[in-house]
């Protein structure tokens, strides 16, 4: 049997109590904490209570994949993530192997940026186009990808989710101010005014945490405003509905005046 | 102190830690169970377990917040819904109004099919656009929006999470077969091959639950398909990437020859 257990949004204590039975049943588990990770809490603090084998994996243990499909065909293995399971590429095809080999699987799911994000900027989550990442650019690497899906969401009058870059083996996370300086970066080569200085964009930092921080404003505005601890992540608005209009001025402290063509 | 905590998926068993040591600390429990509601399960083993008052709210108390406010502003009250929190816009008016009083409020996140349906089908969440519902027709009621919303997300290679009506107060649950009807019908009428017997559609019930059906096919094949109990929703994939299309063949039964543009 193989589960996939996903951890949640923020600490330890946001596993649910599905996942935390599994986790005890379980001869051993593997966790992959490069796509995501749990910044708040301490992992720990779950690792002793189950008293279970628990080995972090690295990147290219996860991408050869058979070791943790091997040791499933005869045994109880639990592959855990944070946010919800299968949300990366090489969760789903560690999945779709294990189908194929004919293991028993159980999925079991956590909450995850993807809803999260627009309940806590109050912006309704069926309102979402596609989402983004920005990357860690370098000397090489600059995609223009994340302007792209801001453009074609706008266009249609649908919000973005933007997620933001994770090294985690680097312990490094992309920071709002640092995303913000890439797009305007972008918009300055492009010039197509999807992202200037008067655009509207929200940050929102620590997501699943006691107080998440949640900041809305010019682009201008919120380029230097400190969010704190990672993970970040924002949201660039579309055609705001009133009631969503109204949620941002008083979630995210955004300034009415901005609003006034929705309010 | 007001939390709205999100119950999750499926079951009580669903709930977080930190979700439920939330509704441990506090004086009443208000649940909100029309918008959304757990299928599997017991509900009241939750309910003995926790040992606070439970109150089951009708749609007209939500939308009249003025009791829940009211007792928050004294005492530590909880506002919880299946699925994550905040996805409803009455939930997100009562956070606003409960911030605008100056009441302190936590958010604790639960699983949700946004990120979940996309999970067991084995597509990628970033790529799904709009998301839209369908309603139950009656006489004067019969939205073409599930079909625009199709239609706008395809056109520019997005899938479509397509979540399906709840009438909990009648115990009434939209099923995949009766709106891939209510889909056919609008095609009908509009004649734009958004919703052809050709096309690829998944359906997904009990999501969250041990055995989760995931059945993908041309809208002909499907249409008859028996899904079982309730919840039930739906996906239509746009462009396809290779891992994508293996994955819906393995985990969505679909047939490789509908795919085999994408494989």
């Amino acid at each position: 049997m193989l589960y996939f257990v996903g951890l949640g949004l923020f600490s330890e204590d946001d596993i649910s109590y599905k996942g935390f039975k599994a986790l005890q049943s379980v001869d051993c588990i593997y966790a992959e904490f490069y796509t995501a990770k749990l910044m708040g809490g301490n992992i720990d603090n779950l690792i002793d209570k189950l008293d279970v084998p628990f080995i972090t994996l690295k990147r290219e243990d996860v991408e050869d994949c058979n070791v943790i499909i091997n040791e499933a065909m005869t045994k109880d293995i639990a592959f855990v993530t944070a946010g919800d399971s299968l949300m990366a590429t090489t969760h789903t095809e560690l999945y779709v192997e294990a189908v194929n080999k004919g293991i028993e699987t159980r999925i079991i799911h956590g909450s995850s940026i993807f809803s999260a994000a627009p309940g806590l900027a109050g912006l309704q989550a069926y309102k979402f186009g596609k989402t983004t990442t920005v990357p860690f650019p370098d000397e090489n690497f600059f995609p223009h990808s994340p302007y792209d899906a801001i453009k074609l969401n706008s266009s249609i009058g649908l919000h973005t989710l933007v997620l933001l870059d994770i090294q985690a083996h680097k312990d490094r996370y992309m920071t709002i101010n640092e995303a913000i300086d890439y797009l305007r970066k972008v918009e300055s080569e492009r010039g197509e005014h999807v992202f200037d200085d008067d655009c509207i964009v929200i940050g929102i930092a620590q997501a699943g945490s006691d107080h998440p921080i949640v900041k809305g404003g010019r682009v201008a505005d919120v380029a230097d405003f400190d969010f704190g601890d990672p993970l970040h992540c924002m949201i660039v608005p579309g055609d705001l509905h009133f009631l969503e209009a109204e949620a941002l001025v008083t979630l995210a402290d955004v300034d009415e005046d901005l609003l006034k063509d929705f309010l």
